[in-house]
């Protein structure tokens, strides 16, 4: 559940008749929500293929977080440290509005937090041009790798380097819009800064 | 071309029979590759099952880089910076010897630009718990948002803050597994600091 508040991008694999197609696509959980497990929760254009393939269909949707970079001594122990996160399910339409409303502010506050509620509402024409699927999170995975690689005593023996390269995302400064003007919101502000911003 | 070369990870989607699995995954591209548009390369343990169910099928192997968070005066507006690529194609597995060796070599370059020259070579054992699978590159298809939000006209006449917030991966010092000592290897070191460890 970490990794999910955590991440920002889930990679979605919708099956499109001959084929799977993956995109990535911002999302978010509530883990009080009304299907089994918590809910994840997608949004997408009602016009968007993915969207319309993906409806009462069962989708695999995968959070990663990329943490580093596994440097062996052996070709075969190279790797990478990373958190992810499998999450198969049921693309349930959400219909009802008090849920979209509440799916489209998570969907938000899950990229900065706060900010739905500084927001004017959605238009009916906005609201009609997206579409809300959400998903139990009753059938999820977890995988996790960290720390250094994982050499076979011959190679340790043979001494050399060996370690891992930490990665992280950082945010930047906040940038204002070239029509925009005024103080960076608290809320902006305070994503940044726990993005790691200057 | 440039994103494959940037990613780390790719996002493999397959068809398991009843959904798609999508899994993320290590890859390297060859634009000389035998394949029509050059050749993206994966592995994995044989036993994987997506290793498994991939052969011969269509996958779809998506790389994303999430570059912000886009900020705008409506919900609606809220938007991600990002690039990614989606291939389509069929896995052709590598049985080949020296096409295995080239692109296993290529998958840990990707990590680690000039790493595979100084490892000894896979033992066949390595070599026989890994599989290969090749795909083309001639079905790829590029999407990117960067910038600001594209408020509607009324919103930004109404006044308030919009920009985004930009995000980066970056790499910390490398770090030294527990059981090993000596130098840190310049490509390792020059990894690093290309992806801005201080």
């Amino acid at each position: 559940m970490a990794l999910m508040r955590d991440g920002l991008v889930a990679h979605v694999g919708v099956d499109m008749g001959s084929h799977p197609v993956v995109l990535p696509s911002a999302y978010a959980v509530d883990p009080d929500g009304p299907d089994e497990g918590g809910t994840l929760y997608l949004h997408g254009s009602v016009g968007a293929g993915w969207i319309r393939a993906g409806r009462n269909t069962t989708l695999c949707v995968t959070v990663t977080e990329l943490d580093g970079l596994v440097v062996a001594r052996s070709p075969f122990h190279h790797s990478m440290n990373y958190r992810s996160a499998v999450v198969i399910g049921t693309a349930r339409v959400v219909s009802d509005e008090a849920e979209r409303d509440h799916a489209l502010a998570l969907i938000i506050d899950h990229m900065i937090p706060g900010r739905a509620a500084t927001l004017r509402a959605s238009t009916r024409k906005e609201l009609a041009a997206t579409e809300v699927l959400a998903m139990g999170l009753v059938e999820a995975s977890m995988k996790e790798r960290q720390g250094g690689p994982g050499d076979d005593p011959e190679d340790v023996a043979a001494g050399g380097w060996a370690g891992h390269v930490p990665l992280r995302r950082i945010a930047g400064v906040p940038l204002t819009a070239h029509d925009a003007e005024g103080e960076i919101p608290v809320e902006v502000a305070d994503r940044a800064r726990a993005l790691g911003a200057g």
